[in-house]
């Protein structure tokens, strides 16, 4: 469970009792606002799950060790780039499957504007709660809870037949800077465009869902393509 | 949506405000706190909803025009007269079916000590939320918000909202043979193992999944990187 710049100390604490209550035990925030993470830690009956939770200054470093991570939106015009999923009995069937296999990341954005293209672009899809058309904005710990209980539903499903290992984001993040070294060297890169780009590669990476295997794999032909591009007179 | 005897006014707000966002419009109070329901209803941004709750004396009068009551637990040592249900996609249905026919009332009972046998009495069934034994006591707003996420769920899931286009073989191909080229002149391929090489990257490329997409992108990316591989030199 990962809230990305929570403003609210009541919605820090209400996050992490939903969390108590569906069994998911960790917690990370990116950037909160010191102040209310601050006041939730030393709320009268914290729990053990808010004094653990581990600060993060960017959602990259939050989610490194996770191979899938989802984050959540109440979308309204934003132009989405990401494949979007209604929150479900399938979905969370969907995630269960993927927490046999590694860490899942689950993201919340802040109170007034959620997440934003940027934390977006590290995340594999979005997720989405049914709501009202003209209601669409959830409050943030009614939100968790709703997440969590839909995914802590249910009798675990049968494992998969032939389990594969997934790729970290951190597996991915570095073939996204290999591959965008490689571009770079290459003049694939227009100047001016790069913030952009790097978000686009990225998403591209990340919509691969590689194994753990084609993961290394991958980031060694890049590497070695990176540094012929870099010592093109050596053999 | 009945909610009896709460005490505070931001689970009153917050019940208020799932309600909005699920499209269930009829709030009833049985003797709530009366400085709790005067602060929730003179809040910034009260909906509605809030301004038209109506206020009973007892919950025999709240729910005198329901054809179903359903009581909400938590249940721990209470000794259950009644059938208790857990929150789920089948008990959804099942109070959905009863909405065609007549008013159904979901019962709330107060923060700390829930609903009474005296309140039980006028249910029908009772409803609980499956939680983690330790931690069984949910916030008032977000048990509301969970049970009206579970009710609102509506017809069977949408199809996924934007199909996207499978890359075909030939563009995997065209791929895999560029990036054979890139590890090539990068020294990559070690003499003698190119042919197993070959499969082994185009199994890697198919494994991928690619999207039309995404596959027009990297075959772009593969090639300008050849590019530059045979000529260095050049700007």
């Amino acid at each position: 469970m990962v809230l990305v710049r929570p403003r609210n100390p009541l919605n820090i604490g209400a996050a992490a009792r939903a969390m108590s209550n569906f069994g998911v035990h960790r917690l990370r925030l990116v950037s909160p606002y010191a102040v209310a993470f601050r006041e939730a830690r030393s709320a009268v009956g914290a729990s053990s799950i808010l004094k653990s939770a581990e600060e993060f200054k960017t959602v990259a470093e939050a989610v490194a060790d996770c191979s899938l991570v989802v984050g959540t939106t109440a979308v309204r015009n934003r132009a989405l780039q990401h494949p979007l999923k209604r929150l479900s009995p399938g979905t969370g069937n969907a995630i269960r499957r993927r927490l046999k296999t590694g860490r899942v990341a689950l993201l919340f954005g802040s109170e007034k504007i959620g997440l934003t293209n940027e934390d977006f672009s590290h995340c594999h899809w979005l997720l989405s709660i049914s709501t009202q058309e003209t209601h669409i904005s959830m409050n943030l710990g009614q939100a968790v809870a709703v997440c969590l209980y839909e995914l802590a539903r249910g009798k675990p499903e049968k494992p998969a037949p032939n389990k594969v290992e997934s790729a970290t984001v951190g597996d991915a993040e570095q073939i996204t800077g290999g591959l965008l070294d490689a571009l770079s060297i290459s003049d694939y890169l227009k100047p001016g465009t790069e913030a952009m780009f790097e978000k686009k590669t990225r998403r591209l990476i990340l919509r691969l869902n590689l194994e753990a295997y084609d993961a290394k794999l991958l980031l060694g032909m890049v590497r070695q393509v990176v540094w012929k591009l870099r010592h093109p007179e050596k053999q």
